[in-house]
């Protein structure tokens, strides 16, 4: 929200209200509206899903074409009109959810329906950066049990995408992370190796690939730095190795690397909020802190 | 295997005997082979299978660790010397099959034993460049009925991914190629339309993606050019594309996009002998053709 609140290098509506990360409870429903209900506990998302567009209908995609993030737009799509004003003035949006407020209205699209029993004020962090790393492992690096799995960022979304591959039961989860304190903590989500690339004078891929005897199974990048992107591609083991990139890059960047790299049957593919839908598959990730499987607690530092 | 006696950047032995795709009928076998008897027909292949190796023993990958591709090597590997020799002097072996020679000695484990009903003369092409293609679309690509699939580059191995396609089931088959004369051959393997980039203004990619309102579910990239890569790589739909390069590039070629592209769920892949393990899964291309689904015949334009 800070990123885009200086609004560097983007062209958004002022005066708005922020907040894209909560849980709520539903107060009430506008016309049409039959999924929710006043009482409901929700997730409202900053990417959503309409169930009729071809992304929302593809078993593969959750980038759905009508409510897919869009950091520009401060209004509702039903009338192209704000929901908030301030002395008959508007007050724009922010990605469907500005939930930086105590009463919201959201685009049934982008809320989704939990489990009641479950915490709000935890299992809020589900609705962007966790999914986006544990979906980021879950579905789309996918590691096998007795995996090797490198994570490029050990903030919350790498933390995340440990989790995950903690979850899938790989057995070596090697984090990469310019901040040595981080470790420390990322131990609790499975990371069971540190490296630190300034510690090293050859490329933190290299250094990798001599770890593991030729590389890892998996990688995921959660830094949004093009130059760990690369990283993160090559130090995948040919022949299966898969690269799954999440962090949001620059404007300007190029991703580049060797073409033999791909020839040598490597697989890089990149994800959106973990190939998670919102209102589909949202309620399970919850379901899986409420059976005890995702821990939730450890990501949160302070409330 | 011009390219290889040319020998362009590259150091390899002479003198050699070349050749890479065949088929054949063992002769003799030596010590401790127990799979192939006297009588076998056979296909030599230029990449090999140990059963051994993690390659083998994965899977995903068949890129085995001992019997890879050598373009270098010109020796057997169980004694580092060669069968062939000309006035005591030794002739050098190729791509562990040199099979421009009446008679030859392989690796057992760069030989594929097959149906002894199929002809030779035919089920040879399978050998490399045909099973190349095909696998490209049958094993890595896996286009889905229904789906639009790109093939850029329609020489042998282009034109076994639009049969690929073809079998998957693809709706859509858009070649690309600069050589518009190939589109009337290319249709008897089911291309549907034929794109030459020198027709457009755009980037091929960007055709694409108007002609298939978002780009095409699936694309294979045949040539070797770096700037196909990137277009087959830049013309799939966000969402759910897969791309898959097949072609060899220069050792020079960068592959560059933005990371955006990968972000927006596109998947990106390379294949080497389009996935098959040679001697576990070339016996099952075989019998595609033997059963009238594979059209073998139609690649052959003299014999």
């Amino acid at each position: 929200d800070v990123y885009f609140w200086e609004a560097k290098g983007q062209t958004p509506l002022f005066p708005r209200i922020y907040g894209h990360e909560a849980g709520g409870i539903v107060e009430s429903v506008g016309p049409g509206v039959t999924d929710l209900q006043p009482g409901d506990h929700v997730l409202p998302v900053f990417t959503g899903e309409c169930g009729d567009c071809r992304h929302c209908k593809s078993e593969e995609s959750n980038m759905c074409d009508l409510l897919r993030i869009n950091t520009d737009r401060g209004v509702m799509l039903t009338d192209g009109k704000s929901r908030f004003s301030i002395n008959g003035k508007p007050i724009y949006h922010f990605l469907g959810g500005s939930t930086f407020s105590e009463y919201t209205v959201c685009h049934i699209g982008t809320v989704a329906k939990i489990n009641p029993a479950a915490p709000l004020d935890k299992v809020c962090i589900l609705s962007c950066g966790i999914s986006t790393g544990l979906g980021a492992a879950l579905n789309v690096a996918k590691p096998q049990k007795g995996h090797s799995v490198a994570v490029f960022g050990l903030g919350a979304v790498g933390l995340a995408a440990a989790e995950g591959a903690r979850l899938s039961g790989a057995s070596r989860i090697i984090g990469v992370d310019l901040n040595p304190s981080r470790f420390k903590e990322a131990k609790k989500f499975g990371v069971t190796e540190l490296i630190n690339p300034k510690d090293h004078d050859k490329p933190v891929q290299q250094v990798i690939i001599e770890m593991t005897d030729g590389g890892v199974d998996r990688s995921i990048e959660c830094t949004g730095n093009v130059q760990a992107m690369i990283s993160a591609f090559e130090c995948v083991h040919d022949g299966w190795g898969v690269a799954v990139l999440v962090g949001v890059p620059s404007k300007d960047d190029v991703f580049k690397t060797h073409p033999m790299n791909l020839l040598n049957e490597r697989t890089l593919k990149g994800t959106f909020f973990g190939n998670y839908k919102p209102r589909t598959d949202l309620p399970g990730v919850v379901e899986k802190y409420m059976n005890k499987e995702l821990e939730v607690e450890k990501f949160i530092t302070h409330s």
